[in-house]
C-alpha cells in the first residue's frame, strides 16, 4: 500500500487486516512517542475542520509532526500552482500527505509529484476512504461481523464521496448494499450493479443499517429534489420510521448532520444511532492508515 | 470542581487553594511531560488570539495535545449546530473543553452535552474566570495579601466579563470593590450591592488598585458615553491622575488596551502598571485550572 | 548575535561558521528533544505560509513550543497596537520572535521592545536573511565553495528582500554579483556599487548561477515593466536561454515561482534547477538560527 488513495481493488483479506490494525488503536489515548515520528502534512483545498482535526490528532498520537496547509489563507494568494505547493511541501520534509481537494485527481497527482505516500481525505467526486474504513470498523464492533449485513445508503449517492468509498469496499467485505433515494440521486453510471429503491419505507424492515447521507446544499444536492420538506417527508429518518426497523438495526451518518432534514435530532442521538461511535473510530482508523504510510517512508 | 464555569459560590479557602496551586506553576518554563497528558480542545466562537494562545501554551506545558476549533473557518459554514460541534469534538477524544462564545449559557451547555470538564474562557455577558484568578494572583504577588485591598473598577462594568468575574470572587477574598464610571456603565441589576462612584478623581487617593476596563467599541461600549474624548477626560488614566494616587497604588488592565482612551501609554508602561505581570500570570493560572480539569478525567 | 536582524556587517568567518552549523542539521530528521526547548513565537503581519511552516518545523525539531500569531485574524481587529502585541507575547513567555512585517523597522522594534532575540523573516524593503543563508548553503553544497562564483540576480532587485540580503552577505563570502533587469528594477540608491546589466542574454555565458527573482505583482513589480509578456521575452528563463549557460551553471529562485513569467516550468524542474534544494535547506538553516537564538535565552 502506498498511502491510501482508494479502496477499489482491495481484497477482503487486506481490508480485514487494516480493520484489525485500526482496532488495535481503539481506546489507546496513549501517545506512541518514539513511534512512527516523521512529518504528516495536511493539505486542505476545501475546509473540513472535523476531518482535519481527526487526522491531526491521529498524527499526534503517533508522535508525528503536523504541518497544516490551508489553501485559502496561504500562498495560493500568490497564485502558486497546486503542483508547486506539493513540490515545496515535499522538499520541506513531508513524509506523508493527507489531501482534500475539489479536483478528482488531486490525490493521485500528489502521490506522483511528491513520491510520498498520500492519504485521500476526500477528493473531487471520488472516495473518502478513511470514512469508509471508520464505518466498517464501527459496524464490525456492533455486529461482530460484516458478512451478510444489509445496509441501505439513503441520499445523494451520486454526489457523495462517502457512498463512493462504501460502494468500493463494503461489498468486498460481504455487505449487501441498497441505494435509496429519489431517482436523480442515483449515480448516472453504475459499474457496481447495486440494488436501488426509491421507497425507503418498504426497505426499513429488511435492513440492518440505515446509512443516511448529508444533503450537501453546498454541492447542489438540493437541485435533485423538489424541496427539502418533501425530501424529509419521504426520506428523512424520524421516530416513526425508527419504529419500523428490526430491533437490532442501527442508524449511521458521516456527519455533519442536518437536523430535521435527512435525520431528526432525536434519532441522531437515540440509542440506535452509531454516529458518535463513527466519530470516535475516525481517530484509530487514521492512526492505522498514517502509521502504515509513515512506515513506508522509514 | 468540574472544570471552571464560574467563580460564584466559591469559598475563600477554595479560591486561595487555587491561587496557591497557580503560584506553584509560576516561573516554571519546564514542560511537565508525563504530566497531565490528555487532549484540551479550545472552541472559540469569538476571536481572541491572546486568550487562546495563553490556554494553548498552558496545555502544552502540561504535556496535553491541543485541538483548536475556530468557529468561523470551520464546519459552522455547513450549519453544523453548536450542539453537534460539541458532541463531535467530545467523541473525537476531548478531555477538557475551553470555550469562548457570545452565548451566555455556552459553557454550561458544553458541560452538559459533553460530560467533560469545561473551562469558561468568556461567554455571553458572564464571567471570564481565569482572568479574575490571574488578576487576584497578580495582586497577591504585589501586596502579599488581598484582604482589605481597595480596588476601583473603572469603565463599562455592565458589558464586562472581567468585571463580572471580579464581582463574583474578589469580595470573597476580602477585596473592597468600587465601581467607577458614568451611570450608563453601571450594571442594570446589582445583586452585589457594591459601592459606586461617577467621580474618578475623588476616589484616586483612597484606592490601592485602579483597574481599568477596555472600552469595547465592538460591544457597543461607546454607546454609553457622549464621546471617547469626553470619556478619556473624565475617566482616562493619565499622568496627572497617577500623581493623585498613594505611592503604593498600582494600575491594572485586562488588555488589550486602548492607548489614549481609558489609559495613556505612559501609564500603561510605567512602573505602577501591573499589566504585563497580568499577562504573564495568565499562563500559570491556566496551567493550574487545566491541570485540575485534566485530573478529573483520569 | 542577538537573533538575526541583518547580515550586514557580518564577517566572512561569522557567515561561514553559521553555514557550517546549518550544515550540521542537514538530513537530521531526528527530533532534538531535550534540545533547545523554549517558546518560539511567529508573528506574521503579511501572510507567507511556506516561510512560517519552515520556521515552525525547525522549531519543532529543536523541541521548542511554537506560538503562531497571525495578524489579520487576531487582536489587531481590536486595534491592539503592534507594540502592545509584542509586549503581550513577550510577557506570555516568548523566548525568540520570528517576525514578518510590512514595516521596515519591525524586527529592530520587536527586539528593542521585547528584549528577546528576534529573527527577521522579511520586513519592509529590508532583508530576508534566512533565505540568503539558505541560498548560500545550497550553493556551497553544489560547488563546494562560494569564492569566485559569478551570480546574476535577475528581476526586481529594488523591491526584493531576498536580493537585499544577498547584496549584504554574498560578496562578503566571495561571490561576484551582477544585477540584471530593466533599469527601473535596479535599486534607486546603490551603496554596494555592484555591477549591473540590462541584457540577460549577454551575461548567460559568464555566470555560474542565474538567480531569478519573483515578479511580485502584489508589491507592484509589474509597474516597472511594460508588460509581463515583454518581461518574459527579455528576462524569462526558458530552455533556449538554458542552452546558453555553461554546463556547470545552475538556476535558483526563492519561490513561489510564476511559471511562464520569470521562469518556465521545464527550467524550474530541470536538472539545472536548485529550487527544491533551496526549500529543503530552509529547515536546517532555520534550525541553526533558532538554536543560537534560543541558546542566548538560557
Amino acid at each position: 500500500m502506498s498511502g491510501l488513495l482508494t479502496l477499489r481493488g482491495a481484497s477482503r483479506a487486506e481490508l480485514e487486516e487494516l480493520l484489525d490494525f485500526a482496532q488495535s488503536f481503539v481506546g489507546g489515548s496513549v501517545i506512541h512517542r518514539g513511534g512512527a515520528g516523521g512529518t504528516v502534512t495536511t493539505v486542505f483545498f476545501e475546509p473540513s475542520t472535523r476531518t482535519r482535526l481527526s487526522f491531526e490528532k491521529a498524527a499526534h498520537h503517533l508522535g508525528a509532526h503536523v504541518m497544516s496547509f490551508d489553501a485559502p489563507k496561504s500562498s495560493t494568494a500568490k497564485d502558486e500552482s497546486f503542483r508547486d505547493t506539493i513540490l515545496t511541501l515535499t522538499a520541506m520534509g513531508t513524509d506523508v500527505f493527507v489531501i482534500r481537494h475539489w479536483l478528482a485527481d488531486a490525490a493521485e497527482l500528489t502521490a506522483a509529484w511528491s513520491g510520498r505516500p498520500v492519504v485521500n481525505a476526500g477528493v473531487g467526486k471520488r472516495e473518502h476512504p478513511t470514512q469508509t474504513l471508520t464505518d466498517a470498523l464501527t459496524l464490525r464492533q456492533r455486529f461482530g461481523h460484516l458478512d451478510g449485513l444489509r445496509v441501505a445508503i439513503v441520499g445523494d449517492v451520486g454526489n457523495s464521496r462517502v457512498a463512493r468509498g462504501h460502494l468500493a469496499a463494503l461489498p468486498t467485505l460481504g455487505v449487501e448494499l441498497t441505494l435509496v433515494g429519489p431517482t436523480p440521486f442515483f449515480p448516472a453510471v453504475d459499474p457496481w450493479g447495486v440494488r436501488k429503491s426509491t421507497d425507503l419505507d418498504s426497505e426499513l424492515g429488511d435492513m440492518d443499517v440505515i446509512y443516511l447521507l448529508r444533503i450537501q446544499k453546498e454541492r447542489g444536492s438540493s437541485a435533485g429534489i423538489p424541496s427539502e420538506r418533501g425530501y424529509a417527508r419521504r426520506y428523512g429518518m424520524n421516530e416513526e420510521r425508527l419504529s419500523m426497523l428490526k430491533p437490532t438495526s442501527v442508524i449511521m451518518h458521516p456527519g455533519p448532520i442536518n437536523r430535521g432534514l435527512e435525520i431528526d435530532g432525536v434519532v441522531a442521538e437515540g440509542e440506535r444511532s452509531l454516529i458518535l461511535e463513527q466519530v470516535a473510530n475516525g481517530v484509530p482508523v487514521r492512526m492505522a492508515v498514517l502509521s502504515l504510510a509513515l512506515g513506508e517512508r522509514r
